[in-house]
């Protein structure tokens, strides 16, 4: 099967091996006539990069890069990623990289514009509504790991250094109006991020599947990109090269964005405020805590992990499934607690504290409050 | 669990009971103030209609009504609409009824600001650029069946009279900007047209599953329509008030018209001939051709059968799958085999000549040509 395709939902996609070089003809499309590529700090002299720029170029535009994105995007970077986007004519912006270029780079488009400070634009109640919608720069996503999902979706993740917390900043316009998804991009990714990424992903679609609220659109995505990771993970972890594995990873990291529009819970919860703490990578830290967050709302997800575990052809329920999550970490050599990723427990009440306000909280099954979440926490580390 | 959530994707979407007083509101995000009502000739004195008017009226809209609208609309139905549409300062389209209004509603919508005839617009190569892109109406759909999906498609199905010729028209903004699905407008409906939409919305995910074409984010949104069809539509048939089942029904044409992006096949290159040929109901005519469809690719589609069978908990792989579908199409009262629903032998060849032709017959698994198709045919007969 040809794994080259044109989607139109949630956004417009283009996926597939060689879809880099759509780029020029999208900014066209867009009307994008003076881009400004952002992306990570690390990939800023790779080789991956060279080939989008060889593409930009060989469309006759002009090369504008801006690379000061921390692994967590704080305010300090979104405030000299504004300094740039301002001292030139950019009308439009080329997220490439994880997600933390993906994110910084839609929150570039989107605050270039607006006069209120980003910290206004929190994702609670109707806050995006205070946005100045004019002039909003169109995004293109490209990215470079299989996780995040940030192509398609309508928010970003960006640290408060002073407080050192993570908010998520939405607004509708910041969803890219084109993805390139092109695993050729993908194939160099080191392991633990192909691991870390992918856990990730998989944590997007288990936390949208089991999130209370109706959206069987959302379900079904969920669990279709659960059946892509546990399909294609491990291939792509043990041989980076594998085209099929990477595209299909692709697939399931913005299925797995698409579908937590029904909503996250306290796996992101708790990856949030240790992120913010501790820098730790977003996706790895996802997949230590996945375990014990399944057991901790075990009573109100049992029917639906075992539906899961059928579809997915798991064996024994809901134990089968929590073991296959075990299985999938050891085989993608992920820590196996908070504490080989550098948790400290003086630590845990202040993030049990952040977890039960984190946006993603209301999400999760079973309520979170401070002594619950708490002991969660102990039982992660 | 409560039925009543805003999704965003494949547009932005209200459902659950209560969800048409969204309308005012509705009009009011998309900067609609004239907005005009295209419906079904036989919704026009029905009382669900009166709803959306006293909803309109008390959000102080005024009221103009288009309801020359066939079963199968037709160009004569877009040329009256059309002149009813140039008549006034309308900025706006409220499409409600099955998927006869939505389709009218949306090519209204689209022609208002075009120069070429419609024809020009057939979903053949890249027709839709050939588009004045600027003023197409911005359109709120609200359906009041739930099988064609037409609400979150952005292509309307349109009888040429004087060929006797189902087309497909498309263009992006096409797409309704709004989508309204509120369960109260479908507990009426009669018996028929409940089987005969829902067996619609069962071929649309059927269709998009088995439809080569890697997307997998639409199979997984198939497998879940599926899925929603058989736990919901009996029931919905059985006893038409039941607000879970009709609300999930209306979820799964939705999802049934996001997931045929990858693809339709068979049933529809059938049908859509049928239907302009004899004006026979969209949906029945789908489900009277399944079986023999699925059949006649099996060579193709066993495998994913199979597993859509696990899926769905059906015994016994494909065969058991081709018998849920003639157990389903029994319990729905849809008649056996297309001479029940008046297609006559000396007709089937021009049958044949249409459906190797129509938008449709690419997505088949299997490949059509006039011979395979008119044996397929006579099968059907």
């Amino acid at each position: 099967m040809s794994l080259i395709a044109n989607w139109n939902f949630p956004t417009n996609i283009k996926i597939g091996p060689g879809s880099l070089k759509e780029i020029g003809q999208s900014c066209i499309d867009l009307k994008i006539s003076e881009p400004l590529i952002v992306t990570d700090k690390n990939l800023q002299n790779n080789e991956i990069i060279q080939n989008l720029k060889n593409e930009l170029t060989n469309s006759n535009f002009s090369l504008s890069v801006f690379s000061e994105v921390d692994t967590n995007p704080n305010d300090e970077n979104l405030k000299e990623g504004l300094k740039k986007v301002r001292s030139g004519n950019f009308d439009g912006i080329i997220a490439f990289g994880g997600g933390s270029a993906l994110d910084l780079g839609k929150l570039l488009a989107f605050m270039a514009v607006q006069e209120l400070p980003v910290w206004e634009f929190e994702d609670l109640s109707d806050n995006w509504k205070k946005a100045n919608n004019k002039g909003i720069l169109p995004i293109i996503a490209i990215p470079t790991t299989a996780g995040t999902g940030s192509e398609v979706g309508r928010a970003g993740v960006l640290t408060d250094n002073l407080n050192k917390v993570k908010k998520v900043i939405f607004h509708p316009e910041m969803l890219p109006k084109r993805v390139i998804c092109d695993p050729n991009l993908t194939l160099k990714l080191p392991k633990n991020l192909t691991a870390g990424t992918g856990m990730d992903a998989f944590a997007h679609c288990l936390e949208a599947y089991c999130s209370p609220g109706y959206h069987p659109m959302a379900d079904g995505i969920a669990l279709s990109g659960m059946k892509l990771v546990k399909e294609n993970l491990i291939k792509a972890y043990e041989n980076g090269e594998n085209i099929e594995a990477r595209t299909n990873m692709l697939s399931a990291a913005l299925m797995g964005a698409t579908a937590f529009q029904k909503g996250l819970g306290a796996i992101h919860a708790l990856s949030h405020p240790i992120g913010a703490i501790y820098n730790t990578h977003h996706g790895t830290t996802n997949a230590v805590v996945m375990k014990k967050v399944i057991d901790f709302n075990k009573e109100h997800i049992k029917d639906r992990i075992e539906k899961l575990s059928m579809f997915l052809e798991i064996k024994n329920g809901f134990k089968g499934f929590t073991d296959y999550t075990q299985y999938l970490c050891k085989n993608l050599d992920i820590p196996g607690n908070l504490s080989e990723i550098g948790v400290k427990e003086d630590k845990l009440e202040l993030i049990a504290n952040m977890a039960i306000v984190d946006p993603t909280a209301s999400g999760n099954p079973k309520e979170l409050n401070f002594n619950n979440t708490l002991s969660l926490l102990k039982e992660c580390l």
